[in-house]
C-alpha cells in the first residue's frame, strides 16, 4: 500500500464548493453550431423553444457568451445533500496494475439516482418550479435519468411524468419502483395516453417501444398540457452547463493538493458527464494555460465520435425535435443491444462534437466484454460496483496506466466514475456466464444509416 | 432552509479516524453471559471454538477485559476506501417535520455491500488471511452480509463460499450476481454439497431452505475442509467489536462540532449495527459521564427484546452452534414474512441483551407498513433510499422529532442509517400497491415457541 499525504478520498468542504456553473461555450473559439428549426432550417429562437422548455433553461441553452451562471441557493442546498462528491485516489488499483501512474476518479454514484444525472435534474426542476409550472415530462430508458428527475421533482413538489421505454419498464421493475417511491407517474411507452402513442400502437401492435417513441410522447404531453414543460438529461447545452459542477469540483480538489493531471478520461453517450467533467480543463487548454490529453470513450457498438459523421441531424428517432450539428451515426441508427443503456445514443452533444472536430480531444471506442472485464477488475480492488457506462472510462484509464507501466512514466490520470451498477446485474450475469457478445457495426451498415441524414443547405 | 455552521455532512479527516475498536464489555459492570457448549453446558473454551472460528477472532470473542483493540493497518487501509462514513444533518427532514429537534444520521450505505456489514467482513477476512487459511464459509439470507464478505475476501485473495437460502437465491438474483462479481462461490441452500444438505433435501424434497439450514451447511464445510473457517455477520461479540467503528466515528464527528446528543436510535436484528453505534455512548453512560436515551428498534413481527424472554438459547435453528444467553423468541420461532430480512433473527446479541436487562437502554417494536411510510417520507426529502432494516430507526427518529414539535424541546437525535434499499424494491412495490401486511405474533404463539428453549441448570 502506498503511503503519501494525499488521502484516499478528497472531499471539498462546503465552503470550497463551486458557487457557479461554468459555460465552456463562452471560451470556445469555434462555437458549437446552433439548433435549427426542422421545418425552416433557421436557428431556433427563444420563442420557438419556450413551449417545450422552461424559460430560464431556454436562456441557458442559447447563451454562448456568459461564462459563469451563479448556482441558485435552493439548488446549492440540494447539492449539499450529495455533493461535494469525492475525488478518489485509486491506490489499490494502482498497486494491482503495478503502474507508476497516479489514478484518480471523480465518483458521482453516491446518491440514490446512482449517477451524475441528479446534478442537472435538480436544476431543471428548480427552474420549472420558479416558473410556476405544475410539472415536467421526460423519457427514460435505462432509468438513471428518470430516477434523478423523480427525486428532484419530489423535492420541489412538482408533478413528474416519466415515459419509460416499455421493454425497460417490464425488465427493470426495480428502477420503476424507485421512481414511484419518489412519487413519479411512470408510464410504459408507447401508451394510450398520447396521440402519438396510440398511433404507434395501432401501427405496431405489441411493440416494446423505443427511446425515440418515448421522447415523442413526453414532448406531446408537455406541449399540450397547461403548466407542463419537457426536460432532457443529456445532449443539450443547458445539461452540460449544470454538469460542469463535476469538473469544477474536480479542479478544486486537485488544486487543493497541488495535483496536475496529464490525462482526463470520461465515457460519452450524449455527453452530459464528459462535457461536465472536462469543462474547466478544456477552458485552460483552449486558453493555452495547460495541455491535457482529453479522451472520450464510447462503446464499439455505438461509435458516434470515432466512426460517425459531423453533420446536422435529428436529436430523436421520432424526428420532432430541433436539428443539432453533431457527430452522428444517423437518427435512424438502432444501436445493437449494449448493456450500457446510457451510451446508446446515435449522436453527441454539439459542444463536444465541435471540440472533437477542432482536435482538442481524442476519442476511442471499446467492446463491451472488455469493458465488463475492466469493471470487475476495478470492483474487486476499489470496492465500488461501477455502472456499465462508467466502466468504459475505467477500461481506458487502465489501458493508459498499463502504458505507463511499460514506459515508466508517472502520469496522473483522472477519470469520471459516473455511477453505480446496482440495477445492471443482468448484464453482469451475462458477462459472468460468458453470454455477452461484442457487436461492432459494419461500414455498410453505417453508410446506410448516414443516408437518413436530413439535407441541410 | 436552516443555515447554521454545521455542514450537511460531517466527514472526519483520515487522521481523525479511530485507530482502535472499542470493546464495550470491558466497561460493563454486569458482563454478558458466556457462550455455553451445547453438549456440556460449560462455557466454551478457545480450543473448542478454534475449529470453527479463526484464532484471533476467538480471542476477541472471549475477551471481556481489553477495552481497545488496535485496528491492523491492512484493515485501516481498506476502511479508508469507504470510511469515514458521513454523519449527516437531516436539515430537510427537520424542516418537513417542522420540529425544533436536531436530527443526525450516521450513513453506512455508501459502499457496494450497501450496509455496515463490510466493517466486520473485512476484519474477519483479514484474520483468516493472517492465519494462512485458504478461505471462509458463511450463510446469507437477504444478502448484505454475503456481499460484504465477498468484497472482503476478494480484497485479500481468499476463497469465499456462501450458502444462500434457496428462496433468496432464486428471488434475489441480483444480490447473487454482485457476490459473483467479487468472485464468491454462491450455493443455494440446502444443497447436495454437504451431508446436512443432502439429509434435509431427502427429508424435505423441494424445500426452499432457511437460514438455520444454511448456517449448518456453512459450518459443516468450514469444519471438514482443511484451511477453512466459518464466519458470521452479527450477534457475536467480535462483530460488535468491529462495528464499534460506527459509534467511534459518530462520537468524533459530534465532538468536532461540540454537539451533544440526547437520544441515540438504532435498528436491531442480531445487534451488529446497534451494538456498534452505541458503544462509546453506552461507555459514558455506564461511567456516569453522560445520560443518553438509547433506543433499540425492532420489527413487530420479530420482537425479541420487547416480547422475548431472557434465557440461554441456540443461536441457530439447526441447534449446532453454542448456546448464548439472550433475549429470544426461541430458536424454533419462524418470523412471519417481513421485508427487513436483516432483522428476522429470533434472538439478540448477549451484550445488548444484558444492557437491556440492566435497563441501560429502551426498546420499541414497530409494524412494517409504518416503517415503509417513514422510509418513503425520508427518501423524498433526504434523497437516500433507505434499506427496510434501517427504516425502523428512521420511523422512531421521526416519532421522537414529532414529540419535540409538540413539547417544543430542541433535542438532538442521532440515528443509525445502516444501508440502502436498492435490492429491496419488491418490498417497496408491495407497499406502493397496498399489498403489505403487518403481522404481529400472538402471545400464544410466543409461549409455544418459548417451550422450545433448552433447559439449562
Amino acid at each position: 500500500m502506498k503511503t503519501e499525504n494525499i488521502p484516499y478520498k478528497i472531499y471539498l468542504n462546503e465552503d470550497e464548493m463551486p458557487k457557479a456553473w461554468y459555460n465552456l461555450r463562452a471560451d470556445m473559439k469555434n462555437k458549437p453550431a446552433p439548433l435549427l428549426n426542422p421545418a425552416t432550417h433557421k436557428p431556433m429562437t427563444a420563442e420557438e423553444l419556450a413551449p417545450v422548455f422552461c424559460d430560464d433553461l431556454v436562456a441557458q441553452e442559447l447563451d454562448d457568451k456568459t461564462a459563469y451562471f451563479p448556482i441558485p441557493e435552493e439548488i446549492f442546498n440540494f447539492y449539499k445533500m450529495f455533493r461535494p462528491s469525492p475525488l478518489v485516489r485509486a491506490y489499490c488499483l494502482e498497486e494491482k496494475l503495478k503502474t507508476p501512474a497516479k489514478i484518480y476518479y471523480k465518483f458521482e454514484g453516491n446518491n440514490t439516482s446512482g449517477s451524475h444525472k441528479l446534478n442537472s435534474a435538480i436544476a431543471q426542476a428548480y427552474y420549472a418550479k420558479k416558473q410556476g409550472l405544475k410539472g415536467v415530462t421526460t423519457e427514460t430508458g435505462a432509468g438513471q435519468w428518470g430516477t434523478a428527475l423523480s427525486m428532484a421533482c419530489s423535492y420541489f413538489g412538482l408533478d413528474c411524468k416519466v415515459y419509460m421505454v416499455k421493454v425497460s419498464y417490464e425488465q427493470k421493475p426495480f428502477r420503476r419502483e424507485v421512481m414511484r417511491t419518489y412519487g413519479a407517474n411512470v408510464t410504459p411507452s408507447p401508451s394510450e395516453t398520447t396521440n402519438i402513442g396510440k398511433k404507434i400502437l395501432a401501427e405496431h401492435p405489441g411493440t416494446t417501444g423505443s427511446l425515440g417513441c418515448a421522447i415523442s410522447e413526453a414532448v406531446e404531453v408537455a406541449t399540450t398540457t397547461p403548466g407542463y414543460r419537457y426536460v432532457l438529461g443529456s445532449v443539450l447545452n443547458q445539461v452540460l452547463l449544470h454538469q460542469s459542477i463535476i469538473g469544477l469540483e474536480t479542479e478544486a480538489a486537485l488544486k487543493k493538493y497541488n495535483i496536475k493531471p496529464d490525462i482526463i478520461i470520461g465515457c460519452a453517450g450524449g455527453g452530459s458527464n464528459l462535457g461536465g467533467l472536462i469543462a474547466p480543463f478544456m477552458r485552460d487548454k483552449i486558453k493555452g494555460l495547460a495541455d491535457y490529453r482529453i479522451i472520450a470513450v464510447e462503446p464499439a457498438s455505438c461509435p458516434s465520435l470515432t466512426r460517425g459523421t459531423y453533420a446536422y441531424d435529428f436529436c430523436d428517432t421520432g424526428m420532432v425535435c430541433p436539428l443539432a450539428k453533431m457527430y452522428t451515426l444517423g437518427s435512424g441508427y438502432i444501436p445493437a443491444p449494449n448493456h450500457a443503456g446510457g451510451l446508446r445514443y446515435h449522436g453527441m452533444s454539439s459542444t463536444l462534437s465541435q471540440l472533437y472536430d477542432d482536435k482538442l480531444m481524442e476519442a476511442v471506442s471499446v467492446p463491451q466484454t472488455e469493458v465488463f472485464a475492466a469493471a470487475e477488475q476495478f470492483a474487486r480492488v476499489e470496492g465500488i460496483l461501477p455502472a456499465p457506462e462508467s466502466s468504459h472510462a475505467i477500461k481506458v484509464a487502465i489501458d493508459e496506466a498499463i502504458k505507463c507501466r511499460e514506459t515508466g512514466e508517472e502520469k496522473t490520470i483522472v477519470f469520471g466514475l459516473t455511477g453505480t451498477g446496482y440495477f445492471d446485474m443482468v448484464a453482469y450475469e451475462k458477462f459472468h456466464d460468458g453470454k455477452m457478445d461484442d457487436y461492432i457495426p459494419s461500414d455498410e451498415e453505417l453508410q446506410k444509416s448516414f443516408a437518413t441524414l436530413p439535407k441541410i443547405d
